[in-house]
This record gives structure tokens, C-alpha cells and sequence, in this order.
């Protein structure tokens, strides 16, 4: 362990450092499959009794999906120099594809392996690193399209579920007069997610050397997931900074994490990120290539990407963003844009194809990156380094023609079985916002849409969480399987602690809002609670069950800070003497004593009144 | 003035406690009508230069609609004791249709006037209430069906336009390869607004005893509207405050304020917002009403609920929120759902209703109501007291019920000439939205809808602005004229000045977001100067053309503090040695030195190539 005490001070207490513990009465709980060493992590949170007059009625735990991985499990030991326990590493092993590479295979990497000076900011691996074995192809599209079911899509198969038909079943008996068969399940099954894999509608970002993940989905008939962007810039960042802000993002509901650094010790900061990340992470390979040539996108070349491809590879990336489908003959149609290029990626191959006077080498070398990729199971994000920066560009010629191409990459990618899903926008209005799905679906073949929002109007910067948000629920709906979140600092600077938690609950919200809208199975199932909770007053239970505890809490105790305030019937809203919820639980005791079927005889009668009266023009009721 | 020390501190130095100010870079401007009076404000924002190598660009001002009234006028002299300068009185008295009231009309009114205990808290009329002659109808309707256009409605035409026809011929001359045809204005006239108000496919909230209110409409073919909620509960609040609260909201954007207090000095307060308000009021009288019965419903009584209609239309009430739809045969439809009945004045009528045994007395009585409201001009909002509370109770038989008959009375309160709008929902998944605006335009004569976001889920208190303004933007594209914002506190307590903030600002990101979606005219021309001034690094611009100035600034100066930072030609995202948007520049630049001729003929034959490329398999070019 050749970390020095001035680090020490931060990792070996690290637990210091690193937000940890169960979220309020909340505990973790693990739903075991058929195949071996198959144990799904997932959030259980229980609930108070309802108080009736005939006594107390228990009300079921809810459970919800979970992306905090051991970090929220109190059970469970952290030791971030050793990093999280390698749940897929047995898996991976015993399909027998893959060889131990003595070395790793990456110049750049070596390089900084055995460099002395980076001694105090290196992680040290305890396992080396994995690749197919001559000939092999390991990902997750390949056993899907052979046929096999994987411990991994098992795991997502129970991980979507969320075991929901205990909690339906809980719901039609307490509301026995409701139709919930709209929000009925389809029960995912592990076949079902193979054959969503197979087809390329839906991805497994599964590294072979990230063992550490827990398998997720990313597909538009499962879950909308999100992602959260991190990653330290010249301006700011530190890896201690950088480990934090993932744990940081998934405890609040990041799917997977995007490490976007380019500041120093790239490196070593990802390495450092992904053995102690319990979600995938992506990264954008030619942001660091450009590092490793000072900054200059001309000095950029394939065998320097390559390199930095395998380096990362063999860390354990699970999805690479290449921007392969910005065409030198699409470059000029951006030159009348209100905004240009805003892509970072877009804008370095814009210019490299304009230095050199050539095809964009992403594009050129698109098959040797595949076979790359197939290696190690690395998915696609295919770029979209010509989306439109404002509304005034949306869907234009040059956004469009990028759609295409990205098109014409995902079918050759699935040529080598690698996985593939497709970036999208950006800045969108509204009514724009369908003709991207559906050209997307039309053009990808129906591989997974990955969207930044989309933002629906440029008008708000530190608002742009919630611009983005509308478009983002809206995309999800039509069929977008993975929402990049935007924080409140998108435009102006870089998130804080506080911006991520926001864009990443703001984030949830639209992902949620779209499973809700899809129909997804049991995805109703805690709005129905949290409302029942609402309804009876049982403040602990609704600031529990909804996404971020703290701020419920915090925000009910500005106005009602005493903790009896919790337990009382009546909230801040309308005050103690008169509630609308009081008022219809009288209601609701008042038609029960009557009896319902009563009550409609009566309802018919004062129907007939009615129609009377409407002939009547109204005068006959103005006496009473 | 009898306002004592005690309350002049307050309201004397009242500029303390007031907010005033132009917001940054933007001043208040002023275009004339044709008809005498009409000068309608405008806030106008210059921008810097644009620097080329060329020299530099000038870039027009930009004209934004203006809610905040005189109170960003560093010119106007505002004196709380006073009120506002009453724009309209001229217009109104020259109509010659109203009579002038020697004393107010309502019993309880004249008692609150008349009691010496409250001659510290009471605003000191200078002008006596005014009321319809006999026989007289002095709606803003009753004037456009008889096809005269009134000076409100010129104002409403020009204010609508906000000047868009230059700044679309200013981004013409920018961009001349743009096709902004998408965005060009269907210019609004002075004689489509009456023709919307006589259809009833609009509203202009204008009560004769608010002479003090700059026109606004609120109709589904004009900018859509938001509302703010403020009113002190018998929690907390004060007559100040409340004021205030009036004033921020405005000053944010809210076109419209509805009072909802329910704690004492209730008239009082509602006088003093009323006299210094610049956007209509709206109130929901039976709240008021069951504050004069203790806050027992069951003693609610037609005589007592008329007084205290004819007490808010003399002070100025612009809108009443009438629960006259919550028949008694609906109520038991609400007995399973999963929050009953979750409105207050729903809830209210509804424990009435059941109290009685009889039809909601708001309903029997509509006629007498329209004929109070048609001799002041105070339009309906018709309430929706079964509006669901949750996701589970979304568009079920009460609410659609409710919305049915909300369609009678609105038909019923058009034979009065009295201007209608209806309230909607509340919690409704993505989905499920867009039979709400169908059935409410079907049901209702097209009469403007005016919604409460609707939340898309249930699980995110704290959050629930956001939750509300992915419903509130969608619907507001489908259909919806007015949209009432929701705070982050709602569900959990009262909100405070950052939260009203917050919300006004997410509701004109949803509202401004439904502009663009329908094509409003010259709705883009601001979004269009952002994103270029973003582009160009303008900084300062991209601050104040913003919704937030203050924020967007103090989130930038978070990241990158010193003054330079707002003139580099980078920013914190990527750090000063690459940036996208330089690169862009360069592109752009060199676009235009190559000729876009040349480069597109020369684009011609990369796609030869990329055709030959894709038949071979992409081989050919990895030696490149």
C-alpha cells in the first residue's frame, strides 16, 4: 500500500470522506436468483400503521430500486485502497472467454504503472487486468445472441422487477373499488432482457475488468435510467473529490456515472473511481488523447487513441462515447449555426478533419475500435458532437445528418456484437422533440437513445436542470432509455455537492415521470404509497419514501419545526382549525356509514333533480 | 393615514421593504397605442457589441414582456399608502356604465371600514367603489361581443407583439442562411383580442375597482400566463409581507396573484395588495366566507357567501375561484380514491353538501353569482374541487364529472357576458395529460383552461416544482392559457421569498417552454440572442437576457469569481486551454475563408468516397 500519510489521512479514514449510511428507515435487502451468486441489491423502506378507528392496519414495506450499491449497507465494509467486492468476478471467470494479461496492453499505461512519482496518487490493483482470449467475443450481445442467459441478466431481470407483485397485490386490497390493471406488470424475465440484448434494443455496459458493477439495463422497455457527469477540469478537482462525487451520485440515483476529467492523473483518478464504483462508468476517450497531446486536436492520431482505447479498456470502462459520426462533409453545414459546434468531442473532430483535410479517423477505424471493444466488453455511446447548443439549431441538416451515420455504426458494431446506444440532444423545443425519437428509432435500428435533456428553452441558465427536465421526461416517455442529467451550473460553472444531488433527483423525476407514462411495471407502486402516506398524515412515512428524505424533512420543519408538528393532522398549508384532508376523511366515514350503494341510489335521484333544474334554467333552486 | 408609528417604519421607509430596481442592463420602456391612455410598459435589454476582426457588431436591444409593473421603474415614485397610479380609471369612467357607490355595498365590508380598531391596518381609499349602472353589463366581453375594442385591449395587442418584428428582421440579417420562418409572427391586433374575448376562447381579468392593473389576457392563442399564490394562514404571515410577496412575485414574472389567506385581517390585507398590485388579483372567496363562520362549513350560507362576493368586487377582485361544479352526486365518487378530495374549497363544499343534504348552494345560485360579477367585471376561474391528489385518482369519474359540469356553468355564466375560465388538475401522469386540455376544450367551449402544474409523479416533495412544470409545460403546449406555479415547498409547508422565486421562475420556464412549442409570435427572438450571446462569450449578456440574472451571474462568479473571467473566451466547463466553442469559431472562420461553395462541392466528393468506403467495409482507410 504505498499511499502516504498525507493521503492516508483521507483514505484510511476515508469513511470520513465517503457519504455513507442507510437511508431513513430504510434497509438493504437481497433478492437471491437461480443462478449462482446471483444476490440483487435493493431498498426496502417500511412504513408506519395507519391508525383506524378499529385499530391499526399495517401498511407493506415498499421497495425500490437501488443505485447506492454497498455504501448505504451499514453491513457491508468499505476500504476504498481495496475497492468494492468483485461480484461479477466469478461469473466472468467461469465462462472461460478470458485471459490474465501479465501486463496490461496499453504503452500509456505501462508508462504510468511504473512511474515512481505517481506512487502517492496510484490505486494499487489487486487483480490484473482481463481480455478475451484470441478469437473470443465477451460481451453481453454475443451470450445473448448464442442464447445463454447470463447470472447478469438474471440479476436485471430481479433488479427491474423490484418485487412489485406483492406490492400490487397489497394495493387492490386496500383500494378494492379501484382499476389498477393499468399499472399491472409485465414481469421482466431474464429471457426477456436476453432477447432485448440480442436484438441491440437494450445494452449490459459490463466491463470484463469491472467486475465491481452491479449489473444495470439500459434499454427503453426497462427502467429509464440516468447518468451523472463527474470529472475534475484544469480549473478545479482532486480524486478524493472525484471518488466522493460518484458515491456522491449514485446514493441519490445515478445508473451510471460518465468520468469526464481533464485535468492531471487522469489515470489514476478513473482507476481510482472504477474499483470503487458499484454502477458502470463511461468516459470520453478522446478527451483524455487530447490531453496527451497538449491540447491540439491536429496533433490527435489513431494509434495514440488506440492506446488510450485499450488503457482504459483495461481499467475498466464499461462504455466509451466516440464521436465517429462527425463527417468532414457535415462540418460545413454548421457554419450558419446560431451556435456552431458545442460538443467538446464534435468540435476536436471538426477540427481535426479540417487540420488534415481527411475523414474523421473515428469513423475510418470504426472496425478496429469494434474489435477493440469486443474485447472487453466495452459498449458504445456513439457521440453526438454536432448537437444543436440552442433551440435556433435543433434538428437541423447538419444534427441530422450525424443521426444517420451514427445510424450506419451501430449496425456494423453489432457485426462484432459489441453493444451500442446513440447520443442525442441538446437544445430541443418541445414540438421537436418526437421527430428525434422517431428518426432515432427509424435510423439505429431501435438501439438504446442516451439524451442530454433535452433542454426546451435557452433562456434560463441556473435553471437549466429544469429546461432540460421537461424535455428529458418528454424524450424518456416516447422511448429514451437513458437521460444524461444537467445540473443547475450547466452553462456557467461547475457543479458543487448541492448541483449534483439537484440534477440527479431532478433527473429522477423525469426518469420516473417517463416509467410512469410507459406503463413500466409496479412503477406506480411508490407514488401510490407516498400518496397514502400524504393523505393520512404520516409525515415520517412521506419524507421516507420520497427521493430525498433530507429536503422533505428540512423543508416540512421551516414551517413546523416541532416534532409533534409530525404527527399532527393538519399541516402548515391551511393551518390546525381547517384541512381539506380532515375534511374529506369525514367524507369518506360519512359515505361508508351511509353505505356507497345508498349513496349512488340517492346520486341518481339528485340527478334526475338536476337534469329538472338545468331545463329549468336554474330559478327552482334559488329559494333554497 | 392613520397608519401609526409602529406601521410607518414599515411603510414610510416602505422603499426598504419593497423591492424596486431595474434589473440589470434593462430599462423600462414604453410603446404608445393608438387609443388615448394606452402606453404599454415594456422592458427593454441592450446587449454589447459582438467583436470581430472586422470590428464591432452592434446587437440590438431586446424587448421582453414586463409583469413587474412600475416597480422597475427607477422614474415612477411608488407610495404604498397611495397604491398605483390607476391606469384605467379614464377608461373605465368614460365608458359611462358604471355608477359611483357612496358607501360599499357589503354588510361585513362596511363593519371592517367602520371599526376604529382597525385603523392601523387599513389602506385609506382615495376613490369610492364603482359598480355597473342599472342594467348595465361592464365586462370585458360584453364589450368585444358588441364589437368594440376597448383600451385594454389595444394595450394587450401591443404588449402581446412585445416590438417582435424588428428583432426578427435584426436575426434575418444575422443569419441569413437560417430559415426563420418557423418563428415568424402572426402579429396580434387589437381586433383578434376582441374577437378571443367575444368567442369566450380568452379572458381579460380587468374588475372596474382595479383601474390600477396593466391589461393582460389569458387565452390559449396569446403567451401563456402564470399565477402566484401568496396569503398569510393562520400560521404565519402579515399584512407586509403579503404585499411584498405581491411585488416579488411580479417582479419575477407572475402574470397574475392569486390571495389566499386565511388568517386575520383578511379584507385589509387583500385592500392593500389590491391598491399596489399591477397584474390581477384572484381569490377564492369561500375561503373567506368560512372564516366568517369559524371554519365550519356546515354554516356556510348562501346571504353570507353574497356578501363576500360584493366585498372583494368592490375592493378590486379581478378573478373568483367558484367551486360551483362539486355537485352532490360526484362526492361519493371520491369515497375510494387514494387522497379523497384534496382541494380546500372542494372539500368544503363537499362536507356542506353532505351536511345539507342539498345541491352545493355555488351551484343553485350560479345565475345570482354571474349577475354580482357581470356588474364588476370579475371573471370566473371555475374551481375544481375533485382535482386528483395523486396519480391513482388522475382523470377518474369525479374529476371528469366535475369538468362536465364545470362546461354548464361556464355556457351558463357566457349568457351573463361574464368572462370564464376553468381550473384543472393536480396530479396526472405524462400520459394521461393531454385528455384532460382534449375533454376541457370539448366540455368547456374552448373557455381557457387554468391548471395546477399537473404534477407527473407523487415521489418527490421538496421537488414538487419541478415535478409540476414537466405537466404544467406539456399541457401549456397542448392548450392550457394559465398555469399556477407550485413552489418547492408544496405538500410540506408555506413558502418562503426564495421559494416564490423558485417557482416563478420554473413556471416561466414551463410557460415560456409551451411558447416556443406553439410558435408564439417572436416567442424564439430571446432564446436566439442568448444562445448567441453565449456563443460569443458575451457573459454580461448572456446574464441579463437571462430569466434569473442575479443567479445565473452568481453561479458563474461561484466557479470562476474575478471580473476578467466574464470577458476570457472560456469558461470553467473546459478550462481556459480548449474550448468547444473556440473551436467552433475557428471552424466557422475557416468555413468562411475555404468559401461554403467550395467546401460543399468539396463535401460532394467525400460522400462519393464514404459510399465507396461503406461498400468495401471501411478497410480502405485504415491505413489513413
Amino acid at each position: 500500500m504505498s499511499i502516504p500519510a498525507n493521503r492516508r489521512t483521507t483514505f484510511d479514514e476515508g469513511q470520513e470522506t465517503i457519504t455513507r449510511g442507510a437511508f431513513p428507515n430504510s434497509r438493504k435487502v437481497y433478492v437471491f436468483g437461480a443462478l449462482p451468486g446471483v444476490r440483487v441489491a435493493m431498498r426496502e423502506i417500511a412504513q408506519a400503521h395507519t391508525k383506524t378507528g378499529a385499530g391499526n392496519v399495517a401498511n407493506p414495506a415498499i421497495t425500490v430500486y437501488d443505485t447506492s450499491g454497498p455504501y448505504t449497507d451499514p453491513g457491508v465494509a468499505i476500504d476504498l485502497r481495496r475497492g468494492l467486492h468483485p461480484l461479477r468476478d466469478q461469473w466472468i471467470r467461469e465462462r472461460n472467454d478470458v485471459e490474465v494479461l501479465d501486463r496490461i496492453s496499453s504503452a500509456y499505461g505501462l508508462r504510468r504503472e511504473e512511474d515512481p512519482a505517481l506512487a502517492h496518487v496510484r490505486f494499487e490493483r489487486s487483480r490484473k487486468a482481463l481480455r478475451a482470449k484470441p478469437g473470443r467475443c465477451v460481451t453481453q450481445m454475443h451470450y445473448a445472441r448464442r442464447g445463454e442467459i447470463t447470472p447478469e441478466m438474471e440479476y436485471i431481470a430481479i433488479r427491474e422487477n423490484q418485487r412489485c407483485e406483492e406490492a400490487i397485490e397489497e394495493l387492490k386490497r386496500q383500494h378494492p373499488g379501484k382499476d389498477w390493471d393499468a399499472s399491472l406488470p409485465m414481469r421482466i424475465t431474464a429471457e426477456f432482457v436476453r432477447d432485448e440484448v440480442a436484438r441491440g434494443r437494450a445494452i449490459v455496459p459490463a466491463n470484463v475488468n469491472h467486475p465491481e458493477t452491479e449489473p444495470m439495463i439500459i434499454g427503453r422497455n426497462f427502467l429509464v435510467k440516468i447518468n451523472a457527469n463527474i470529472g475534475n477540469s484544469a480549473v478545479a478537482g482532486s480524486i478524493e473529490d472525484e471518488v466522493e462525487k460518484m458515491v456522491w451520485a449514485t446514493r441519490w440515483g445515478a445508473d451510471t456515472v460518465m468520468d469526464l476529467s481533464t485535468g492531471a492523473n487522469i489515470h489514476e483518478t478513473r482507476e481510482w473511481i472504477i474499483r470503487n464504483s458499484p454502477v458502470p462508468i463511461g468516459t470520453v476517450p478522446i478527451y483524455q488523447a487530447l490531453e496527451k497531446v497538449g491540447g491540439r486536436p491536429e496533433d490527435l492520431t489513431w494509434e495514440l487513441f488506440r492506446d488510450t482505447l485499450i488503457e482504459q479498456a483495461e481499467q475498466g470502462v464499461d462504455y466509451f462515447t466516440i464521436h465517429a459520426g462527425v463527417l468532414l462533409r457535415y462540418v460545413p453545414m454548421t457554419a450558419d449555426r446560431v451556435t456552431g459546434i458545442v460538443s467538446r468531442g464534435g468540435s476536436i473532430m471538426a477540427k481535426w478533419c479540417l487540420s488534415h483535410h481527411s475523414e474523421n479517423f473515428l469513423y475510418t477505424h470504426w472496425d478496429d475500435i469494434c474489435a477493440i471493444c469486443a474485447q472487453y466488453d466495452v459498449a458504445f455511446s456513439i457521440g453526438d458532437g454536432l448537437r444543436p447548443g440552442s433551440l435556433a439549431d435543433a434538428n437541423d441538416a447538419a444534427q441530422f445528418g450525424e443521426l444517420k451515420t451514427q445510424g450506419e455504426l451501430t449496425r456494423r458494431a453489432w457485426e462484432f456484437d459489441v453493444q451500442v446506444m446513440n447520443e442525442g440532444p441538446g437544445h430541443v423545443p418541445m414540438h421537436m422533440i418526437k421527430e428525434n425519437m422517431e428518426k432515432q428509432l427509424e435510423w439505429c435500428g431501435e438501439a438504446p437513445f442516451y439524451t442530454l435533456g433535452p433542454l426546451t428553452t435557452d433562456i434560463a441558465p441556473g435553471y437549466d436542470h429544469i429546461t432540460s427536465a421537461i424535455g428529458a421526461a418528454m424524450i424518456g416517455w416516447y422511448g429514451t432509455a437513458m437521460l444524461c442529467y444537467v445540473t443547475p451550473k450547466e452553462h456557467l460553472g461547475l457543479p458543487n455537492r448541492d448541483d449534483v444531488r439537484e440534477g440527479v433527483i431532478t433527473y429522477k423525476i423525469a426518469a420516473h415521470a417517463a416509467d410512469l407514462a410507459k406503463g413500466h411495471p409496479g412503477a406506480q407502486i411508490r407514488d401510490n404509497a407516498l400518496s397514502k402516506a400524504r393523505f393520512e398524515f404520516r409525515w415520517e412515512d412521506q419524507f421516507n419514501l420520497s427521493l430525498d428524505p433530507e429536503k422533505a424533512r428540512s423543508f416540512h420543519d421551516e414551517t413546523l419545526p416541532a416534532e409533534g408538528a409530525k404527527l399532527a393532522h393538519f399541516c402548515s398549508m391551511c393551518g390546525p382549525k381547517f384541512c381539506s384532508m380532515e375534511i374529506t376523511q369525514q367524507v369518506r366515514d360519512y359515505a361508508a356509514k351511509l353505505g356507497i350503494e345508498e349513496e349512488l341510489a340517492r346520486a341518481q335521484g339528485m340527478e334526475a333533480k338536476s337534469d329538472e333544474f338545468r331545463e329549468k334554467g336554474a330559478e327552482i333552486y334559488q329559494g333554497v
